[in-house]
């Protein structure tokens, strides 16, 4: 009951790991926009596994297919469904861990929430289940360019304790994608690669943080009391598989800061109302204010490790466990293209849904955008 | 559009600052459930303002009223409205504020979203607002204390640089409400105080952390993919004002463990599958586990303060502005029955959402309980 | 968990027949709406009971209160909670039904659910939950006229056996409201008004059907495939107390005719494509083709009679009843209100619903309306 | 953004006439039901084309594919995904018609909504949609069957003026589905058959009404004040194409008694509460009382027919239209699977939310159950 995500641009995601493929299904995505299964595909090669050594050595094409919903090349407004095929199957991998709780994994968990549970890969609760994001994303992000000139500068800011400086530039995502480990910093983006070749080696694993910046979101997005951007947005993010924090402008620093060394200051830019500061994060009452969205994505280190583990069977005896099976040992790199998917379809939702009441509103100074 | 929370226990929320009062009505709240204004009352008493000479000295009565859904003392099954009408309005010491944007509060951001806005204490982006979060809460809390046992320990961790001493010590609410600061470690709790009393001199503010721990939760809350149940945790905490981060278990210093340090193996404790650390926070796949919830709010320092800033008036002229009106140098003890009531509200309902799909499953060993 | 209502523009409402009072709150209207207590009051009044000999003799004043949302007569974009206090109750004169179950009403269906039920006045069931409709309705009514401009032509078009003859005119509010019996042809309107008070007499009721026009609905409204227009109406329509039907455009009698018979012709006329007859009442393929909505619904003979009736009580014996209290003889004048504001808050939905998808259409030929 | 039904037992269909397939994705359907292919197989057989010479020749295999949420057999909790490839597509014989609006067709209203439209077979306004409904209504009508013994007795009452005498049995499914035109009477059934065999010979189509009678039901169903089970039941039926009107119980006959003819009386029958009579269709207050659910649908001619017609072409220019392509001259046999299916989808999604909230209610005396 709980693969449904958004109100208006509304998605609803299906499959597992290892049984035909992944899926998604769009309602309430605006008609008229030019999509091909190429730009889809795109971003799809961004999150796919086997992109460089630093990920897992499973090779998923991760093909999609557009099912429903585009006519020549066009939305139509109906239900876009896109489908990814699984292909690389290897249940046989996972048989041992059919009466294992894997450590740090859902399986105890599905076991005891469903009392079933499809254990190959994961099943659902396998990361592939993350291709319906990205190519729902893909979609999200295309609306974003084309209604407000919307970009991304999202990136991994830290690998277990190594941390690039801290940086008010807007890396553009060729610069992001350039290193496989997706730090736009060299230097910084050498030491962590090291890093995760070693914790590899070592039968071990490695977590670390994403930062992302929006430009050009529009004044005006968010619905409070609940639905504020911020709490959309760190929904969105905390139900990326292996997220552990969320936190936006100042964040946690923040905290530790006076109100007025906080406050974000209003002044006059190029003629627009702007802020001097951006502790913010582009969100003020919960509705963004035109400055850069601005947060930050916690990700604990992968659980599937390659060293002894104790945990308990299924029949429930006390037992242990090695990890098998494909995995990454640092899903850092892989989940930049995720955080911007779970991004866009809250800003495009958001978007949407303050179209619907702008009904009566008479026409404003342009809001200030970032850019 | 966004003041509906929840899915099946959902509750609408209504009221300004200086309006008639604050509301809300629960659509969903299962029939049978002993409930008096008392006790609804005991928990707006823990949020009021004028507590402690820490908080706001407006003093606020904050009197509830059951204005439907209740029949001889029990809930019916049909919507219940609460109402806590406004006494102590000063709408005049905001009259200057009509024409400026404070910074760093909503005034701007509502101004460009609705066109219009009630300016008066904030309008609806007041923290009043708060009020009918706290009600509803009281109703949930009731609930999870009926039905599974659940408890809560929630209590401030730091204010501004003060920190207390990590603890896994579960401090009950008598304990933490013992400090007008509500930190349960009285050595910090003096220190805090003490530096929100400089700061209300100073005419400055103060943010800070919470911490919410959650015994009682049964394994099996928590609906992957999307409202996995620290998402909807995420969501709740950054709809409070003035958040600006969260984290469970682990949280943010999580990312700088392996994955061999961080995992959570299974024991066999008292006949019953158990981790053996909570990094996890309670919660695997976006399930509960059974273990201990524990996340972490984070809350920057109120922006009311009594110094000159730099703002932009409503017409678009560069202008400053001093805080007035009564507020809280820190949020921060006020924020703890408004923390506890959100995660209230997101456990009831993910407890209904769990109850509602159960009907197949067969009985089961009694999942894990922390206690 | 069923007093919820609408997508965005999304109403709960609460109360109960002798409670406090009766409530709504609307989250999700535009801003800057001008609305005033007297425009939400007139509406109430054609609902209010006493209106003449053919209702109940109750005197309800029924006077609205705004609680939120509106500021200096304009609405704000956040929740519009309306509220009704309950002034003339009598529970005593329930008191013996306590213990038995009114046939044909709510009261057994409740207690069956529930397990527990208030019953003063019916409760949650009584037909005063109206009120709260028609106060939104009130809202989304203006709206409907202001951005549209809508009209309503609804009427009672048949009581018990007496029908009106079938007629293509749009009755003005002002003609329907001119008789009691709100049948604006008036020879019929004299029969009914007779039929009703012989059945008073008689100690027994009568019901009848509702024939509901409404003109200057754009085309465009309705969203495919469950959410049709016709959908929603039907549904909105057999919410509302005591319905037992719904037709649209040629209804059952259209099953009759041939498909030759029954198409709408597409025809030019003053430049516009509309439908050269109108047996799809104004929606085709679930969307709203710019003709004139059209549809009718069907009111059971009210269950309270004054005659003895079997029944049982709620210990589980058999038992009669002879209806007591103030009842209408016959709903329909009172429900000609009720059927408009449910249509409203259809229609400002759904306009609202596709104002929020419509964001990169680009600008088009003016759909025809039927005005 | 209207192809999502249903609140607990959700369902989002997708697909087009001539794309790629017709698919549907079920979230919250719960763990542990058997299902196979074959069972979902069955229900779409008889929904299908090419049953008999009474409708379209088209001959679709209709193949469902579990895409998702079934291992080994039995459902997991997680979404299920449902896929039916389309094959027989012949898009050449709808060429024509892509610069013509078919006269009641949703041609016309599509293009106004979306300024866009796939017209290939109608596209997504194509009946073939309906594959996605019948296939989650099979799942559904397994819960049904499984948790409450529910059975349904569904068919054709009437084609054009032809209606079969009205009748208190329960026609059994096997019953009803032995004649091609699934009226249960087999005088009846034999005339009707010979007036569609008329209608398709003269180019032109026929109409009719589809009696739905559900036992089992169990008490308490329905989720007043708006999420009434017979408001739902409209919505599910009048979301069906080529639907005009729904009556429950009396119905629009019922407006033509008086209060003291129409109630229904309490008795006590086999130790339970039930009603002497059932003109409230089994609801009352918008809830299940346990007798018989008992609703009929007006389904209005295929608009589709070889007879010239007054149309106007995509350009604005008044033409003329001669419909080809393969259609029913009748859709009643074949809508009868479908209007079960929804009927389903509405009561399965209500069982689960009575289960939600069922939490503290005491155990009760079973509900009556019609059987």
């Amino acid at each position: 009951m709980g693969s449904t995500f958004g109100k208006i641009f509304q998605i609803s995601t299906f499959g597992e790991s290892h049984g035909k493929g992944i899926g998604v299904v769009i309602d309430g995505c605006p008609p008229m926009l030019e999509i091909s299964p190429e730009e889809i595909q795109r971003e799809l090669a961004r999150r796919r596994p086997g992109q460089s050594e630093l990920s897992t050595p499973r090779n998923e094409a991760d093909c999609v297919e557009i099912l429903s919903g585009v006519y020549r090349g066009k939305t139509t407004g109906t239900p876009i469904a896109l489908f990814v095929a699984n292909v690389d199957q290897r249940p046989a991998a996972y048989a041992k861990m059919r009466e294992l709780f894997r450590p740090s994994h859902a399986d105890f968990a599905y076991a005891q929430k469903y009392g079933i549970r499809d254990p190959d890969g994961g099943g659902r609760a396998s990361a592939r289940e993350t291709i319906a994001r990205v190519a729902a994303g893909a979609i999200a992000k295309k609306i974003l360019a084309q209604v407000c000139g919307c970009e991304f500068s999202c990136y991994v800011e830290s690998v277990e304790k190594i941390a690039m400086p801290a940086s008010d530039e807007f890396f553009p995502q060729k610069k992001v994608d350039s290193a496989p480990i997706r730090c736009p910093d060299p230097a910084t983006a050498e030491k962590m690669s090291a890093r995760v070749r070693e914790a590899k080696a070592a039968g071990d694993s490695v977590g670390g943080t994403i930062r992302c910046k929006i430009r050009g979101v529009p004044a005006g997005l968010g619905e409070p009391v609940f639905d504020r951007l911020e709490a959309d947005l760190a929904k969105a993010m905390l139900s990326i598989p292996a997220t552990k924090g969320f936190e936006i402008g100042s964040g946690f620093s923040g905290t530790k800061m006076t109100g007025s060394q906080h406050n974000d200051a209003f002044v006059l830019r190029d003629g627009a109302v702007r802020t001097k500061t951006n502790n913010s994060g582009g969100v003020q009452g919960g509705i963004s204010n035109g400055e850069e969205i601005n947060f930050r994505v916690a990700f604990k280190p992968t659980p599937t490790i390659a060293q002894k583990q104790q945990t308990v069977d299924t029949a429930g005896n006390a037992s242990e466990i090695v990890g098998t099976g494909r995995h990454d040992p640092c899903v850092l790199p892989r989940a930049v293209p995720i955080v911007e998917a779970m991004a866009a379809l809250v800003l495009v939702d958001h978007l949407l849904r303050q179209q619907a009441t702008n009904i009566l509103k008479p026409p404003q100074t342009p809001a200030a955008k970032s850019r």
